[in-house]
């Protein structure tokens, strides 16, 4: 078994790899361009609510808000994720070939969203707005890493 | 109150629009198309494990689709339609005018989108893979509504 190999194997297991047709480069692309974006909106109605007070805290959205997050964190976005589909060699993306040559980085920083965002989700259902504000930190901190380290500007 | 004002809030209270401050036209577009990519990409998936057996029944995976597509179903959308993001005042869209001129029909389609999701969220968990097939059919039934009702071709 070969390094690439196992690294694989071990960064599908953390983020349960849905068994799916493979998709096209395009359709990877614009598959976890929409889910980030669906997060990111997300992510937006917790910041309003309960961290910059621009809006109403309402915990019902907030714990939907959340729920949505955890859904994309969830989701298996490794299959989105193909050498093929990284900047250098696919056009409309802005993800950085080096995704593929650091998978236990990669693998780390999923562990982590899936784990902060599930922290967030069952927060957000308890109510306790500082504890959601604090969680919605520790979630963008992990998009962030992932952002910093193989998003390209 | 008039009648544009009832119907409104009617939706409103439907499907939960969480306070936020406005978005721009091309935020709302963008925030809309990527939510229902994420919502089709999950339910591709079920697709492909329990009705056209593509690949292989993974209750966690099936599962995870089932929550991403409830939690879209449950992300207060309406907040990504205004009047001048449709088809005939902006660009890179296909939202028809009529979702504005019909608002009970909207209201309904939607209703019955949180309701076959919430649904298919529920079977999914408890793993039965003919019910799930049946009811991704239903989910499917309202994507198809809404967009045989208010999507150009
Ligand atoms: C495992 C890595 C990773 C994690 C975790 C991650 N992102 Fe990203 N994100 C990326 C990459 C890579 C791209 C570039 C995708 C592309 O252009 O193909 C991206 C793109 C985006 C985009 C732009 C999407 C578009 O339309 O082009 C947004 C917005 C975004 N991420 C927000 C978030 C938010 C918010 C979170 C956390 C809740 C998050 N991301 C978590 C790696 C990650
Ligand atoms: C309440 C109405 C409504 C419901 C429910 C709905 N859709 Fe849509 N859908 C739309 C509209 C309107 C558009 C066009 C959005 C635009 O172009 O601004 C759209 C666009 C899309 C797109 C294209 C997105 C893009 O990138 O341009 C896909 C794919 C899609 N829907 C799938 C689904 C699926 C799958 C479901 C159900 C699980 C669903 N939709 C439920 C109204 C709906």
């Amino acid at each position: 078994m070969n390094k690439r190999f196992v690294s694989v194997a071990v960064l599908a297991a953390a983020i349960s790899t849905p068994t799916v047709a493979q998709m096209s480069v395009e359709d990877q692309i614009e598959t976890r361009q929409a889910a980030y974006q669906f997060a990111s909106w997300n992510m937006g109605k917790i910041k309003a609510q309960t961290v910059d007070g621009s809006a109403a805290f309402d915990q019902n959205q907030v714990a939907a808000a959340a729920k949505a997050i955890a859904a994309v964190a969830n989701s298996g976005m490794s299959v989105l994720y193909s050498r093929d589909s990284a900047n250098d060699r696919a056009e409309n993306t802005r993800l950085k070939p080096n995704f593929f040559e650091e998978p236990m980085k990669v693998q780390e920083i999923a562990v982590s969203f899936v784990r902060e965002a599930n922290a967030l989700q069952e927060l957000a259902a308890a109510g306790d707005q500082a504890a959601i504000a604090r969680q919605f930190a520790k979630v963008g901190e992990t998009c962030k890493a992932c952002h910093d380290n193989f998003r390209a500007k």
